[in-house]
Order: structure tokens, then C-alpha cells, then sequence
């Protein structure tokens, strides 16, 4: 459900990478046919073709999915594994807990850890998940629906599974993700920005990679993850205060002990 | 002279693309062996080698410049060439002017835009030329002397050459180049930064790239260009406050504002 970006990707890499068949669903018919043409889908998903799928990937805003399960969740066949791919987890797991109780499908939490500064399905590429993390939030969920997701994140070819809880999650998303889309923004609003033409090298170019951020969907994203995402952003604002502090106090022994503490930790944790 | 990843690069990028004779000056008598084994050089620079050059790249540091050109300045042929790869310009440029009134040489500051986050010769590598700014402040340098300069650096596959005022490269450098480095190293400073393993995509690795900083060479750079700096980090520090309310607030107005200006000016710069 879902052919953007992500939702593109994951149908295509399933085809590439195994022989499942693939229906696809999505709000946009253009979309559904430019799927089907590029083999990304065998098919367009009727509401009756839910009844015999054995996964169904939500690739969809937060409100959508809660809106699919309600309408469509008493249709799914007994074991089938439903995955979502929402950025944060902890309000779906929360609401999709509550909404499932006494279902008879199996909820795992998804956040495959790729993406593109694009967005759409003509964007859409299985390359982004290759060697990438898929993390799992795994809850009440079955350890077979966890193996089956598992295996599938696996054939697709990322290189990494972890399983965490909805709070580890969030809390680590908040510093690799959402502290790096918040910075890249804050980078260029300054007035300096219009005016490097000629200066710029990559670490401009790595910093400002994002900036170019889908607003609707990442204020959601941010504003569902507040709190973890204030106190990331608290730390990172008083780290750049030290820095700012030992420069314009011309501290060097200060300063200097800031970038060796700083050199060391990226070699170790790469 | 001063045979690290920069000049390791120039001297490697001269010989592969122009048939000059260079010859390489270096502390480091083993750094000088491999120079010449691969071809980087031609062989090592007598001082007395010095009498005939048409150009010296210097790439060392501020005070080795001022040294070196303290001791062999007199030596130098009238209309030599002499410039330098320092990444501020303010006070060598300044200190620059002072030492070479009435001198024969001339004089043509240089900063090639590209760098690596490994160090030293072994590092060298000309391809980090292509595409790549060369910013001359060419001061009271004559006319063919900055031609002799940058035509070497559209041969060496330099894709723009820009020429200003000292004060203008280290405004514009405070922006494009010092900040990310700041921003790399407060970002690993976090606690979250050992972790967050399984948890990192492309925005962790790119904010975080050259946090493996030279400590030596960037608190000095740092230093040397304070004023723009702190000017720059305050900049960004409000930006990122006005971010950090607007979550903390929940104020989805403000922040999806930001977001989308943000993200103009992204699709405007590049």
C-alpha cells in the first residue's frame, strides 16, 4: 500500500530478489500504471485481494495506516504479517496495539533505514536498501511474522536487522536522522548560504545534502518525536557552545581537546 | 614545498597532466623516497634548485611559510611565482605583504577547495582537483603572475577559479568549510554517538565524515579566522533554537515554515 519512494523501492526489491507476487495499491492511478509497466508489481491490489495476502507492507502516513487498519484489518487471513515503514514509532505501535487486539494478523513495526533526497515512485530504487539497517519494532508479534519480515529485509539485501522497542527506536532516530534533516536546514538559512557561490567543497555539500526536505511529511515526523528530539537537539546546541565558546575565547588548549575527543570517538565508532 | 595530502596532490596533478619538471622540498626524508618512486616528483629541491624555479607551491604551514620565505625569499628568480595553500587568509596574506615589499618575486595567495579526512603524502591523490574551486587573492600580484597560477590550476582539472579579497575567502571559508567541521565534531559529541550502532543512514555518515579532524591544523585554522567564525557558529546557533522552540512547542506552523524556506533555498544554491 503505498508506491512512493519507499514503497516503490521495497516493491521493486521484492521482485528483483524473490519470485512473491506483488499487487500493489495506491491513491494515484498514474502511479499504479507506471508501477505495473516497470514490472515493480504484478498487479493493482483489489480490496478482495487482501483476503489471500500473506504480508502487506503499509507504506503510508501515520493516519492512513491507522485508517487501513480500520477498514481493511478484519479481512486479513489469520497470520498474515502487516509492516508499516513510519519513521517513528512510538504513537503507531501504540495506537496499532490498541487497534489490533483480538486480530487475527500479525503487527511488526518496520523502519527500513534508506532513503533519497526525492521523492515519488519515479524516484523509487531497491538500491537504497542494499547493506542499509531494517529495523524491526517487534511488540506482540509472532516470532514466525518476525522471521518473515526478517528473512524478506534479508532477500532484499539489506545488511543489517535490529529489533528494538518502540523507545530505543526513537530515541537513536532522533540523533542519526532527525538531528542531521533539522541541522542541514538550519545551515542554510543563514544569509552566508546565497552567497559561497565558488567556496563550496563537500562538507558543505554532505551538510546540506537534506535541506531539500519534504515539509509536510518531516514536521510530522519531528513533532511525533518531541521529546527525544529536544534533548538531542539540547545536547548538540551545547556541544557547538563549547566550540563557539573556545573559539571566540581563543582557548586553544579547550579547543584543541574538543577536536581530539571528537577525532577519537569518530574512529572508534566509525 | 611540503609534500602532504595537498601538495602530495598539486605535485601529482602537475606531473600527470603538464609537462613541468617539479621538484619536492620535505621534512620528512622517507615522505621524499616515495615522492620520487611514484613519480610524483622529479627528484628533491636543492636550495640552490631554488634559483631557477618559475613557481613554488608552498604547502605548509602559516609559520613554515613565513620562515621559508624569510630564509630563501632573496633567492628566488625575478618573476618567480610564489604561492601558498592555507586555508584562511587574513594574517598570511597580511604578514605576506609585509615580508615581500621590494621583493622579486610575486606573490599569489591560493586556496585549492578539496581536502580528504586522511592526511600526508600517502593520502595524496590528484583527482581531488577535479571539479573542484581554486580561490586565488591575488593582492598586488601582476596580472601575469595570477594567469601563471590559474592556468596551472584549469590544467590540473580545477572546474572554477574564483578570485577575491582575503576578507571575502575567509568569511565565505567560515561558512562552507570551518562550520561543517565545528558541526561534525559537536555532533559526535554526543552520548547517543556509541549507541546508535544499526541505527546509522547516509545523513548520520555525511554530518558526522570529518569529525577524524586534524586537531593541530584546525585549531589553528580556527583560531586565524575567529571573528568570521563565531559570527557564523552564532548564526547557525540561533537557527537551530529557532528549530528546537518551534518542536519543543509543538509549534507546527513555525516549524513547517522553516522547513520549506529552508528547502528553497536548497533547490535555489544547489
Amino acid at each position: 500500500m503505498g508506491l512512493g519512494l519507499i514503497g516503490g523501492s521495497l516493491a521493486k526489491a521484492i521482485k528483483q530478489n524473490t519470485s512473491h507476487r506483488v499487487l500493489g495499491m495506491d491513491v494515484n492511478q498514474d502511479v499504479l500504471l507506471d508501477a505495473c509497466s516497470c514490472g515493480a508489481i504484478d498487479g493493482k491490489a483489489a480490496p478482495s485481494d487482501l483476503e489471500r495476502a500473506d504480508l502487506v507492507y503499509l507504506a503510508i502516513y501515520p493516519e492512513a495506516i491507522l485508517e487501513f487498519v480500520r477498514e481493511y484489518g478484519g479481512r486479513l487471513k489469520p497470520g498474515c504479517v502487516l509492516t508499516d515503514a513510519c519513521g517513528i514509532k512510538g504513537e503507531i505501535c501504540a495506537a496499532m496495539e490498541e487497534l489490533s487486539q483480538g486480530a487475527a494478523y500479525q503487527f511488526v513495526a518496520g523502519h527500513p533505514m534508506a532513503g533519497k533526497e526525492q521523492s515519488g515512485f519515479a524516484a523509487s530504487d531497491p538500491s537504497i536498501f542494499v547493506g542499509a539497517s531494517y529495523i524491526f519494532v517487534p511488540g506482540k508479534a509472532s516470532p514466525e511474522a518476525v522471521d518473515t519480515v526478517e528473512n524478506l529485509a534479508r532477500q532484499m539485501g539489506f545488511g543489517r536487522v535490529v529489533k528494538v522497542t518502540p523507545q530505543e527506536h526513537d530515541r537513536n532516530i532522533a540523533y542519526t536522522s532527525q538531528v542531521p534533516h533539522v541541522l542541514a536546514c538550519a545551515y542554510v538559512l543563514s544569509p552566508r548560504c546565497r552567497e559561497h557561490q565558488g567556496f563550496s567543497a563537500g562538507s558543505y555539500r554532505d551538510v546540506s545534502r537534506v535541506a531539500n526536505i519534504n515539509d509536510e511529511l518531516w514536521t510530522r515526523l519531528f513533532l511525533d518525536n518531541r521529546s527525544c528530539l529536544v534533548e538531542e537537539l539540547d545536547e548538540l546546541l551545547q556541544n557547538l557552545e563549547r566550540f563557539r565558546d573556545a573559539v571566540d575565547q581563543a582557548d586553544e588548549e579547550e579547543l584543541r581537546g574538543l577536536l581530539k575527543k571528537a577525532a577519537q570517538i569518530k574512529r572508534e565508532v566509525g
